[in-house]
């Protein structure tokens, strides 16, 4: 994967962190098909960069993102439709092509607009610095972790907007928050402030808005200086493949992954290292 | 729907809101047969009724409901089973027949004594003003969200009287409070007041007493002034098909339904009267 | 079921209680094979025994389990995987053979190392006194309900040792405290001690860790005097096998259920007391 010159995203690394941060600050960062576009082929060069072990995704300025970009939708309700409108446009991205996710998660992740988060081998935190609208809910809520900032916030917009639950929200947030919780996050829209989202489970985390981005970089370093990156990997694609999944499957597969892990060098060295006192020293992912 | 006049029940609008109220203040709201007709009238009526957004099921007096008639039950104990007490009766309901649901959800929920409010296209709150023990809990449990009063309080009473989880609640608790807590609750039959309903997340709010239906009719007026109502039932939908059902089925469902909403009169004032800066105007559902 | 001397565990009664301690102290009640073949026997013996209603688990001294021993785990290491590893033991443990589990649920919990606490017909809590690492945290995780002492607290360790998410924890896990929540659990290793486990629902309950035992004991005791055993069983039943099932079927099933305990005496008995206003007598499950 090489680098890019990204125009809607901006894409650095901390430490053992890539930082892809969703960059259209007057816009509030508000979603454009270039800008999936250019998260898909970040994700990728992440994945494949053996100094990242995890990933971080958060917005510039002081929003996350604002949703669909709301020119873009009043054009496409103009021209009658998506289809209608994407027959008006040309993109030549082929320069931005990528592919990632190397974990087996269902079709229904795997080939979503931001659900193909599940399949990314590396863990991705969504760092809420500001408000969630609307299609963005579903970037974060593809997050395996959401860290919020106490002014990080979302809102859903979407019945204000005479829209449904798009992206898969509707199946992802009742699994976090309860169905109730759910349907009053979707139907109301009223702002759900950090320290709110944590309660309700929401937020894996909420942190003073000026520790937002250290305590994340924080959490992936602490994973990179004592995980197997292996380990982390596997059991990404564990717990999304078991979100669905006959119980008696989820045991069976269980037991061969656990076979198989006690025969690699990751758990030789993780006893070796635990017996001998001191940290282990893993292989990392991807390539130099 | 016509009007019809209620024994069991009563049946008011306030606002956007239609009130359902519970209504044996003597048995403490005890569930009749009866009581369950009358309650699908007044559903079908709610959801027929233009002028109405949203529905609120209480209970007069200081109970919510204390459960199944104790009295009906004895009878039935003795009678040898539910079959042969029915047996002994004759309802002659016809006038109160009724075939409220207009949302497309799985045949457990649309057939179900109380979890057919999954297929009603408008909002649903129970207020829990005081004690639901028993049957009363499927009740709650059917509704979209639970605002409890600080007295409010749900107790099972099922292992108490030898009975089991009825009514799909062993289906439903688990994923709203989490298998352990459901189980205490189940066996344990110890009171869960207002606020640590709301810990467990089986309250979705919790109000002083003496506001709950207030702000259960705020609530409804909410989204009465900002949210299409077609969007709500969709998402109530989206919601109730989601909670068992392959993420990948899910997700294109979703991007079937969001093109559609794209072409939409919703859509179009939607995101019109957000550019210009008012509040939208959207269609209600039901009749004049 | 007989007794047995148990060398890897503990067991006794206290009142309506059989508490089972697994007991290794100086290795801080690290599992062994033989540990769990004593702990299933253990259950079938709690399981036949009429004076017993609930089943408690703990660990001896100030742990509750540091996982899979650690030398074990070395020596399979070596071994080059598990089966090569138990190629190399002999064990006669026909004295100790059991099969527990009079509930009908999923092929995965009853087959499983742990899960297969899913099938015993009496309430089992994990009485959590102390750190609970790795593979233990399945033996809390199958239990139906977490009681933690405040020093109590779970670490997973798996990645740290190259390891995977064994025996199903990745299926109940973000069942329990969502998927975000899960993959932090077992990515961090962090330690959840007693109130944080409570906030993320890991814990049922939080008690002072001098209180934690009796605390236990008193919750079994209260189930003795006011329950049916046979509906706590029931339920136990059909909250597992609904934790994975079309609500369609579970629905039909609770239907059918609530018309066989219709008939019963425990439910006749049940109604009975209520309208008598004292205790009931139901039967207790198992031998004298």
């Amino acid at each position: 994967m090489t680098e890019a010159n990204y125009t809607d995203i901006a894409y650095e690394t901390i430490d053992s962190a890539a930082v892809i941060t969703l960059s259209r600050p007057k816009q509030m960062n508000a979603i454009t098909a270039h800008m999936g576009i250019e998260v898909r082929h970040a994700l990728a060069r992440a994945e494949d960069d053996k100094n990242v072990v995890g990933i971080i995704i958060t917005g510039a300025g002081k929003a996350f993102s604002a949703g669909a970009d709301m020119k873009a939708l009043q054009q496409i309700g103009q021209a009658g439709g998506l289809d209608e409108f994407n027959k008006n446009k040309q993109h030549n991205e082929s320069e931005l092509h990528a592919n990632p996710g190397n974990l087996d998660v269902p079709e229904g992740f795997s080939k979503g607009t931001y659900s193909f988060f599940a399949s990314i081998s590396k863990p991705i935190i969504a760092a809420v610095n500001g408000p969630v609208a609307g299609a963005a809910m579903s970037i974060i809520l593809s997050a395996d972790m959401r860290f919020f900032g106490t002014s990080g916030f979302v809102t859903s917009s979407f019945p204000q907007r005479g829209m449904v639950a798009e992206l898969g929200i509707s199946w992802v947030l009742p699994k976090i928050v309860g169905p109730d919780n759910a349907l009053d996050i979707l139907w109301s829209s009223r702002k759900i402030f950090g320290n709110e989202a944590k309660e309700l489970k929401l937020a894996t985390r909420v942190y003073p808005d000026e520790d937002l981005l250290e305590e994340s970089v924080v959490y992936i370093n602490h994973l990179a200086e004592n995980c197997s990156p292996v380990s982390i990997a596997t059991m990404k694609g564990q717990v999304y493949r078991d979100l669905f999944r006959d119980p008696t499957e989820s045991f069976k597969e269980a037991h061969r992954i656990t076979k198989a892990a006690l025969k690699t060098e990751d758990f030789i060295e993780g006893v070796k290292s635990f017996m001998e006192g001191r940290k282990p020293h893993f292989p990392r992912i991807g390539r130099d």
